[in-house]
């Protein structure tokens, strides 16, 4: 709640600091203008509705019409919205308007094309905690946008036992029962494991969903035909160092879930521009 | 001022929320650790500082040593720094504490890179506004550290005047004519061109700074050689898809500076991991 | 994270205003005085940490020394701590630092006594969202204290299908479906049920917990049995209206669980008072 | 000012956090409803405009018709407002809403009760600075809708001159004579006193209201006897300890005010529900 | 509470926004140096501990030596405090720091001069609430430091009945009967008045304190003798358009208050300045 | 951005508190009025907008209608505002309402007489940072309401190389140099210099401005001629104790701008009042 507004404040707050000084100085005062917003090259839609509320927090008399919906798969030259209005806040909006939607659409984009790769081989596609500091609500938007799912928010909602909490707690086993007897009752607690003996001791324990990571494929294939065996019910969740090359051959272990970092830490930003185009 | 506290605060709250399930619930209270930061692939630090900053909002009682400067450029496998105090900060802040790290040495590492294809051309690499919404600050202080220059903050801090400026104002004359007269006389005035018919134009408007958009490098060459020789005082700037592989070539045109919105918007992070070494 | 110090600041901030008028005009400056924190009556301890936090954020040179601990079960006339500095400190946060002490004591006063109740039949106390607002983690963590467990922090941290949902889902069986289609795959899925038709339509739903809503004691002890039964895995929660006289029949019937809404909305503050033992 | 804006907005952070899982993945999108709010015991109702902007603020386009007014003592089953609009909304806000409802209404229930056992007695019931954190104006706001008067809201808009201020003064005396040169002319001065020592001390001090803290109800009325003879003109204010039980009887010693801790820190909450009637 | 720390914090992202251009680009990183603050004409000091929050804000690592108190009347030249530390800090904090001090120093000596004015006529002189938004606490610290009193701090601790209220109310008496009834019994009641048909309904209807508004000095004279005669306990309060000329003759009058709005909206600032003796 | 909506937050706050007690104790709520707001002695109106945002900001339903423009020049007696709506929020937004704008009004005359006094000469009256902190885009919109023109907003959008800097540097061509190569191209260079000597090596070290420190009005006649004739592109800047009386000598020697501190850190407020005309 309220996060979202939060950051669109500290970047318009950035970006427009105390006046657009070349607006201001060039364009008369009163002008009314309508634009466009159009993707330079092809990508999928993400942030439209946060790109309008920039818009409407600047200045809630613009008239913003979307011409496409998050998750449009949409080729270059694509409009997806037009803008109207006071010329000023139009041209004062743009960059911090668009840095948003492009931010987004990249992380969507990347996310379809993980998806893609995947097909029907039955893995979803899910994201991490790895994001972008103040982003995490809307990264995570996007992830689902393009086609993700999400992994847990962050350490609230999730219990995700790694090397330091076994460590700290002394064995898989220990780790797994304080977290069952501690943790709220209405979350499945996943193990983070590195090899087959690590793995038979997380299902020993008693563990919902099973990290397996860092394995290559022919690994990943053996844990997964070892788990499904044995405990069919647990979940089997593929991670680190997956990519665009990989994606399908880890898919194609079976695992349940394939989590990306990629997706939003290194998409890179779409191509998109607006183009004022009556005035 | 103060936004980077902002986004501390923002990043640590949507990760810890109302607590770190996992950790309160495998670690006993009271262990104490010493982790350490390590790069895993080479790369240009920068963010270290903001790193500690994170540790210090989440815990004051933390030991932050930083063993590597921001700028400079460490080898696969760097410890960069050590935190040492309660393994229970050090866990709940490892997330958060890795994302800035990895997002700021990220993009320092593109600038670099671009920087040193320059080489002794003696164009300087800028930045752009196109930065992620909430960073501007830190990602144009990332820029810095690899070796970039900073083109302005914001639309407060400069005067850009493009094309809808132009058009609003009637042309490209009466544009700059009106922000000379009406912006800070402490600022300089750059115009944005498209081709020499602009360019002639914006120099006869007594333009300080030019910004030649989108065009080829023979374009550029040709632009160069004919402002150089009529007005050497003005700068010129390049901008517009460039890119690592052509950044040479634009640059061995003469230009004073090359803008590249690349190294904020789409700079990938760098894959940098923490390891509890003692407990 | 960081609402504790948020509530703190309200909390001071509208008790102290623009100023403790009547001490700053009888008090001299410079003054120093030790007050006791003494609980007038028996209860359990919980909120000493929040209530040094309170002293700290108003004048972070006082000495807080704490002689009990949160979940302490102190008797009549125990002093829990001293507060050392300037008189104008400890005389203007008085009144603020003892609200939030006899509120979470309070809490986990009433909590520890469901808890005794209980006794050894297995059940364990858990609260609600029925909270304070703005008060959802400090009033959940005195439940804690109190020797309760925690449900669900808020709507982000757990799935709990409730009549409303089912009613726009189309049944209990769709509801869990889409539940377990889109909710994060770390969440259990909890339905509440009113009836043993409906319990009988969650359990082959596939619900992980059941949440037995304001049935009587026989009512209950029939749907434990039936599911024990059919359905070992499943957890099964009471609610609705259980207060002391009732919580231990209820607990005898085997549920897992028992929520209590009146733990955080209906516990009365503990009697506590402070004394200036010298100045 | 602004400071119930901001507990909402905690309370709507706190509550759903990154969202609500369970209505966003068994509600259908676009879904309108109608909800009543309704009492399920009797009471007297407060907060009906808090629980409105609660809802205004989560969704503007809510319709929120409130069918009782803050005040109205009513039956068990009365339904005092409608919520028409959005599901998701209705939703999401419910259990805030409601906790709002639910707590102020209970405290203005309590203070009823006070109120109807002084009855024609001529005494004030009065609230005291034992309020929730961050609850101060809407609990005192609370009691006035329940028939309570206000004592002052904090220390910065009354002179309250307790036992330690007048042992740093030095005596009543002094206390009195201090506060009456430094505190605003604004101001009446209360001295707090436990015996008939202290209360001719004040007297004579020139206190224009004296707190007259934890006597019997017989040294009350000789209490009130012995000052309304020589001080007509002071107003006299009971406290400590009183309850339900004893109220009346110290109404009857003829005293001013009598204060009650027990309006704000330990009313219970109201049942209060919310059903969809139509969706 | 927390007022002034926002304020500061406001003061220094306005002049600071992204950083300070000059300072970073020509004074070497790591410089210490030691700077003076000196009034540049008499005055009387007001906001030394504000100005030592302010670059402790900005830096806690800095050093400032107060010499000389809030209330001194000092000479041209005179060195009021030494901050010692980084170059950096110094100069970036420089003319945030002086622009508090030279504020709230102006307020201090204005209001000194109006209470030198009026010497021995036992009349105080008070503030309004005609300050700068914003400014409130800190300009009525400064009146305090400059030797006048503070009237009420605002809406919320005191009671002033004005035509307004009056015609709203219907007439005095109703209006104080109004007030009587609803305002705390903490608080005086005063009446605005404009003529002495006025000032005796006020005084029939029980106020504590009366307004003159904008009489003529054999008026007012009028007035108090009127007052003392008939009500010697009632305070008198003469308001409007007085000024230095002025104050002495008004105070002659006898009555007990002269508020003066030009202390805090129309007082100059003092010229101070800021040198680097060491570096 | 936002900086005027918190200021206004403030405002409202410190004098709001806990409510307007006078007027919710003496009105009738549901009372309507019209206020006119009025000058009561000629000036510049400046702050009209803000004005209406303050009421908005209280109270959405009030109706605001603005009888004259920011930058008119009224006579004494001059209706420039109505308020209509609720008498609540119409006193209870008065004083702050009319705080803020008998400051900027009280600005922006005080800026008109300079601009005004130096008439045809050719000078441009600018203001300083010697702003009200927390103020500075509001008192720098008031400068320009007057006629002046700001100079830069802050120590991020300039470069004025002082004093302090030249020695931390080694001297001034060194400064220059260095902020040449530090500071983003988009800026022009100021030096300020104090004589002839310094005045001849800023223009040596290519300063793009040069601020002529407290000169006397034949040696600023003398500077101006000098520099003239040898740079005749540099931007001169005269300022130090500039006053009405001395203002139009010095643009008589021909600089290019005149800095005034007092335009903004003395200008006293102008007498505006409320009157309710109908209720």
């Amino acid at each position: 709640m309220f996060s979202t507004e939060q950051l669109i404040k500290m970047a318009l707050s950035e970006d427009l600091g105390s006046g657009d000084i070349t607006t201001m100085s060039t364009v008369p005062p009163g002008t009314l203008s309508t634009a466009t917003v159009a993707f330079k090259e092809k990508g999928v839609v993400a942030g439209l509705e946060v790109m309008a509320l920039v818009y409407r927090t600047l200045d809630a008399s613009l008239k913003i019409e979307l011409l496409a919906r998050d998750g449009d798969a949409v080729a270059a030259e694509t409009v997806v919205a037009t803008v109207t209005g006071p010329s000023f806040a139009i041209l004062m909006g743009e960059r911090v308007a668009l840095n948003f939607l492009q931010h987004l659409s990249g992380i969507a984009t990347l996310t379809r094309a993980y998806v893609d790769r995947v097909g029907n081989a039955g893995a979803m596609i899910v994201d991490t905690r790895k994001t972008t500091p103040g982003w995490r609500s809307l990264e995570k938007y996007a992830v689902q946008v393009g086609g993700g799912r999400n992994h847990r928010m962050g350490l609230f909602d999730g219990v995700l036992i790694k090397d330091n909490h076994i460590r700290a707690a002394g064995s898989i086993g220990k780790a797994v029962a304080r977290a069952r007897q501690l943790a709220p009752h209405t979350l499945k607690i996943e193990v983070e494991v590195e090899n087959m003996e690590q793995l038979a001791e997380a299902c020993r324990a008693g563990a919902d969903i099973i990290l397996l990571d860092n394995m290559t494929v022919s690994k990943l294939r053996e844990a997964v035909a070892w788990t499904r065996e044995r405990h069919p019910d647990i979940l089997l969740e593929a991670s680190g160092g997956i990519d665009l090359e990989t994606v399908a051959a880890v898919a194609a272990t079976g695992v349940d879930l394939i989590s990306v970092g990629k997706l939003t830490h290194s998409a890179r930003a779409i191509d998109i521009s607006m183009n004022i185009i009556s005035q």
